[in-house]
């Protein structure tokens, strides 16, 4: 890939101070080393990490480094690549891997990328995509099928969260309780139908959540309040519990809840991050169940990307209801009061301008 | 259950002698022993091993011992049953599992049944369906949801043959190469869209069928005459090869071809029949592929009732187009002759008389 | 199998009351139903359950319904069986699984027959086998290969857990840290060498222990209170953790011990049986570890026995050290006391008498 | 890694023409490119493809394009390294994958680099290590634990060869079939024992091969000329056939045999070349077992590196009788007329100098 360099400075939304914000900065535009690709960024998305890092709370505080470029998710163009680059063309409309692995350390070594022990996050560690533009290594960047719609390019990274839960264990002909409608638990409503789950449950506090759970295709949405949830679940069930419990809340309550809905002999697979230590009766929820419980970080690398690329490309998830605002980069504080408020489904960043 | 002696005698379809043929003839009702089901058959279906049955091909000469009652699947009501059935009550709408294993075997010590050492088959070793009454043991009697309708639940055993096929490895987001469109392979069209699969390729001689195929949900129907059928589906694959091979013909030349089309590192599950042993380049078909190559027989017992079950209530299996005329036990000679000349999808039989 | 009633009555150890204890007593020889077979009991194992139901623990209180004949394992003689039985004969030699499953409810469709939703197990729902006959129904009963030693084939049950733990992912070429050395964990040390297991770690709070540890071929036993152990463990993986951890202690420092060394991407297969709720950092010992957390309950019907039956045939599990006292049926209050003082290993009863 | 250079000229065994032969000729030391690790050889072994290409088959013709310095396996020390090297140091003992995959492709990204759409090997369409300086990818240098002996450092690519297979399914508690008794289907043996398989059975028509199985741990070396050889298998596993085939032999008489004797639901591996197709009876030896095949195909990359690393760390793989004469480069002639002779296990080049 030629090395053309497009600009000498670009706009960047920086993490400037360890402190509750950021700001938009002039920056020189970065030169990519001989294995690297630097994207012109389409479209980022804000995604379940942006938030606690505009914030500033105790995990953002421990380990990033101000200065930083924020941004987790985007899509966008090859603009100039290093010399040893040979899969991308500038121009190709890309997407990015944006957990990087280093390839040597035991889990890298078995097959497991995604859980590298030395594993760095463009975003959180480097310099991330809330840009005009961004490095990635050759490696890391995906190259998106021209079918797939910009909007939907710019959130692959959560999608893949939630396609990486949904197949992470058997779902075709399965009964699924999906905790938690934020946007990936409503993703993997969308992921769990086009993939064959039979009978969705979801779990979510938030009514105009529970709402938009529907749209998306859930069977029966449920407030966890309600103290006749597990009945319901049981019964629709004949008794057994779902086959697969998707966790995407995080939330103490709702785990604990989950797993008591889960039958005897099914999966659950754990993407919410609780923020404390969790009390659980693992006799009851895991062991005299025989579950298999597993964590779900990341996307594997790449099969849970070749799995979304082709359901994308096949228009088997239809994701329209989950899009929210799109802001120009300048208008940031904006976009981060409308995630504040809890409503916002997936809000977009377009560095060189909103599309009309 | 109680013992209930329905009636004196019914009518059945069978094999009298070891030839050609076969003919309707008045019976014992069957008496359950402490541990089997009478079952009223409501619609009983053709499949695969039917025809050849009936026409007395050398397997069927080499199996069979007439005089037998013939039919192979079917659905119907709980009539009479042994002392020892808990499970099942008088009125319960069931199909069943035909294939019977003796539980003590190493492969059903194993967890896998479907290949027992000792398997019998309803129909086949034993008096079958294509009567008023059958006897299935208690174990094999498979509860019907009552959302199902009858004419699917009539044909519940071919299309486990069908689910079990497709869910025999990784189905979603993966493109999928049927080879053969006959009645198992239509429904493995169903099958594979409902549970993800991106793009499904089909091979099938005959136009007529490679229409149903599309109907059924194929994305590109293809002559495997046609020399370029290679061509394409490289091509749509991005020069891979199809990532899952269904084969369902049981013909060499189109085994071969489909192994041709396989990716690297693919799945090919083999269900068709070849009437001969097959030469095939195990090198570049399987070896050098690091191919996963599954045989594929009966049905998983019970997971793939499970996840058939589950596919039909949630309504995601649409079948419709498969299924053909209806008839009388009487009119078994029309029956046989509307599948002989191949164009027919499933012909049931209503023992007890056509519904309007 | 010929009804053949061997006797009139037969000693017994039985729980008489819903209080600590036990008594011996004469009772009628059980008569086996149409599919059970009736065991002339050769030896008894005392495991992990039998303890808290003598010493009539809360779990045993609201389960178990006096009277009641203890005894949760054993092996013995085909001595009379019903008119259904075609697969035991009088005199073979058996063992049994004495968790009995109904065959019908989701988890037993599924082939996951050991978390029935209406598991009954011998010596705790239904009379056991500390007595000189147990009934057991013919699906359950093992037989044992007669190269397998008499007080091999009385622990067939707890060994299964063992096996059956290990057994649960892939065991060869991967590191193991077991937690907890009691019988089952000890047998789980040897189970895991025979499959290939690379560097066993065991902790143990008990130095006996870690010594037999040592004996059946830990290569690290390790005394949790040991500040260092982490990174005992650490250093000995190249700073990776175990890849496999069998959790055998139930206990809520041990179970967090046990997941902070194990590796990313790790598998974490949880038998030992935890009195409370315990408290973990789900974050980090699953979510982003991308672990693998199975629970275990009993063995896999019958996948278990089989692998079990086949090492023990090949003489790959020397399990010599865990063998302790043998008692006749009389001594109970002496093999009980023995067990209190928590040195013993496996004890065993000799309700027909102890062989010189 | 800091670049440099050990020294300008080497001692190559290269192939100069398309023709039976090789000779040994003084070539440059190649320059490592930035990710590139020069390699200096210690000890390289002629491994299965090595005798092909010395004899120049038709395999070889299509394939190779001289000159071209030959060598598929080896182990040594880094000499000196690119620009881009991190994780390999000056002196570090390895060895190597010498299959090279592009990392994009669709298998790649699947997570299956072994059959990536466009690999390289080393020694095939790259120069290989039968020289005192070789060429690897950072990616591909494999650092060796200092405990394993020089020897067995240099066979791993083969050894690789045998885990691959053996542990692409369950072995635990398994009965195998090992067709074929080469040096990979010996090592086979010790893998399988080392793994937990139980009854180890070989059929191979070379006597002295069978009693070197025998010496590896097989329990049950057999003729397959032998008409007795399946009674044999089928008598010794209860009937059944032996649950894991390892098909090492490439010949279709082996492999029809050995499907042959493989039990229901059994799996297959496939590693052996035949050098046409092979007529099977798909019917019998793979539908109606619902037999797994598996295509076996270099290395895992690299869970079998892990793997067998931590099999040979713990010393539970004894391959002493597999190793025969070793040889400075000069005498290759000698080497390679060893390996015509038909007789010889791994043979090994020891281009610095045969250690005394």
């Amino acid at each position: 890939m030629p090395i053309n360099a497009p600009a000498a400075t670009m706009k960047a939304l920086r993490k400037m101070r360890p402190a509750r914000g950021a700001q938009l900065e002039s920056v020189p535009v970065p030169s990519p080393g001989p294995s690297a690709v630097l994207v012109r960024v389409r479209a980022a998305s804000i995604c379940g990490t942006a938030l606690p890092i505009y914030d500033w709370d105790p995990w953002s505080a421990a380990r990033l480094r101000p200065p930083l470029t924020c941004g987790p998710a985007c899509c966008g163009h090859g603009a100039a690549g290093g010399s040893a680059v040979s899969s991308v063309a500038p121009g190709d409309f890309v997407s990015a891997e944006m957990h990087l692995n280093c390839g040597v350390c035991r889990p890298c070594r078995m097959g497991q990328p995604h859980v590298c022990q030395r594993l760095k996050i463009i975003g959180i560690d480097l310099d991330g995509c809330f840009a005009e533009f961004v490095l990635i290594p050759e490696t890391n960047v995906w190259k998106v099928d021209p079918s797939i719609p910009e909007h939907y390019a710019a959130i692959l990274d959560p999608l893949g969260n939630a396609v990486h839960t949904v197949l992470s264990g058997p779902i075709a002909g399965h009964t699924v309780l999906i905790t938690g409608a934020g946007p990936i638990g409503l993703m993997a409503i969308a992921v769990s139908r086009a993939c064959g789950a039979s009978t969705i449950f979801v779990t979510e506090v938030n009514p105009h959540r529970r709402a938009l759970a529907s749209r998306m295709g859930a069977d029966l949405p449920l407030d966890p309040a309600d103290p006749g949830v597990l009945a319901q679940v049981l019964e629709a069930t004949g008794g057994a519990g779902a086959d697969v419990l998707l966790e995407m809340s995080g939330n103490p309550f709702a785990i604990r809840q989950g797993f008591s809905m889960l039958r005897p002999g099914g999966r659950a697979s754990l993407l919410g991050i609780p923020s404390q230590p969790v009390e659980l009766n693992l006799v009851d929820s895991i062991i005299f169940k025989g579950a298999t419980v597993l964590g779900i970080y990341g996307r594997r690398m790449y099969e849970t990307w070749v799995q979304m690329t082709e359901l994308l490309k096949a228009r088997r998830l239809p994701l329209e209801p989950l899009f929210h605002e799109r802001f120009p980069l300048e208008d940031f504080e904006q976009a981060f009061a409308l995630l504040h408020a809890g409503q916002a489904g997936k809000v977009l960043f377009y560095p060189g301008g909103v599309p009309r």
